[in-house]
């Protein structure tokens, strides 16, 4: 019984996020239904996170095992003759039996892309949120410096039901300036839900002069939701890959 | 009445090429029908080349006059407005009478994307060709050489029933490898229809072995379709830009 992890890429678009659902396309469900077809028989598939609808990824990892015997190469092409195009396994290999996608993983990072200019290009309207405006930079920084480190991210997530707490530690968010856009990039050891896209909001927030550098510092110790920015749309936001 | 230039983008993934349609989605229809609205009465766009379907734009560029007089941000934020998203009008400008998009052209480049890895990326599915295999790249440059000039490129076009002949001259083509994939540019004075396939087809062609350089000088004089290789799939073409 191989433990077999795949590395993945999709478009988020016209997905319904990660999660298996009795109806609605996700990933972990068309990848369930692939598997199951090629193992004959049932296959739990775990992911790294569990990304919500829209939500792009360009190194999502899974694992799961498998009863049968495949050679990688032709378990990789046999998926990806059986999923749409926007979903790809760009690679499979074998990984110790202790390996498991979410709860081994070490560091994971999200892209959280803003378009800038007046008009998005055709090309990247499905991964950027538009936000047609001027945004202060600096302040966005020192804004995304408070958050670095170990902190309770509770102001940034919906009402916490989470089993392992809500402290996270956020090793680097960086802003970035690309072609007609910014590109906000937030590695750390774990999110809660929405966590990216709150921290997103709330950047551009404070970029558009609403919302103040202390106030978002004051929400790490009041915990206060409402203190912070809204939820910034999931098409925008990326999960770029998992350490381990 | 104003002659008013408009520069395109759009992802051709989803329309049935430029060309006004009776029926089916086109680049000049959804433009006709939106300026035509906006200027209360039939509008008739000229574009600087008829791309098929399939076929992408970076650049494109149309010209039409207006009854009524518009600013130019608000004509171009009407247009974008009105339009679906995967097509934009990135700037609106006026020009003089004289100018026409298709006659006044005088250099258009257009690019060829073959991705070359085993798995096509999602985020670049609409816009390149999948070939999986070894391109010699040393012997598609040498028969782009040849390529280079002015030349009758009868055999890279269907039968030519063009009233404007069929020689052509390629200011440049140049290959080159970006990350998992190639791109062909190529600039001319003007191009026959499905001319930048047929050559990417061809070099293709040469980059697998299949097809010799010498047979490709030759295609020029003997102007036989036949001799070249095939007309490679619109999906991997896009109009970058359009000088006059």
């Amino acid at each position: 019984m191989p433990n077999v992890k795949l590395t993945l890429q999709y478009d988020g678009t016209d997905y319904n996020g990660w999660q298996i659902q009795p109806n609605g396309r996700t990933i972990q469900g068309e990848l369930t239904r692939v598997l199951s077809i090629l193992d004959q028989r049932h296959v739990t598939v775990y992911g790294a996170g569990r990304t919500d609808a829209g939500v792009h990824a360009e190194g999502q990892v899974a694992n799961f095992t498998l009863q049968r015997d495949f050679d990688l190469r032709e378990l990789r092409d046999g998926l990806n003759g059986n999923l749409d195009r926007d979903l790809r396994v760009l690679a499979a290999e074998i990984v110790p039996d202790s390996f498991h996608a979410r709860a081994s993983a070490r560091l994971k990072e999200y892209r959280y892309r803003i378009w800038t200019a007046d008009v998005v290009s055709p090309f990247v309207r499905r991964y950027v949120h538009h936000y047609r405006g001027q945004l202060e930079l600096e302040q966005m920084r020192r804004a995304a410096d408070h958050l670095i480190g170990e902190h309770d991210f509770r102001a940034f997530t919906v009402t916490a039901s989470d089993v392992e707490g809500s402290v996270r530690t956020i090793e680097r968010i960086e802003i970035v300036e690309e072609e007609n856009s910014l590109a906000i990039y937030v590695a750390a050891n774990g999110f809660l839900r929405y966590m990216v896209r709150a921290i997103a909001g709330t950047l551009i927030d404070v970029g558009r002069g609403r919302l103040s550098v202390a106030k978002v510092s004051q929400a790490l110790s009041t915990l206060d939701r409402d203190q912070v920015g809204p939820t910034a749309p999931a098409c925008g936001l990326t999960l770029l890959r998992v350490d381990y």
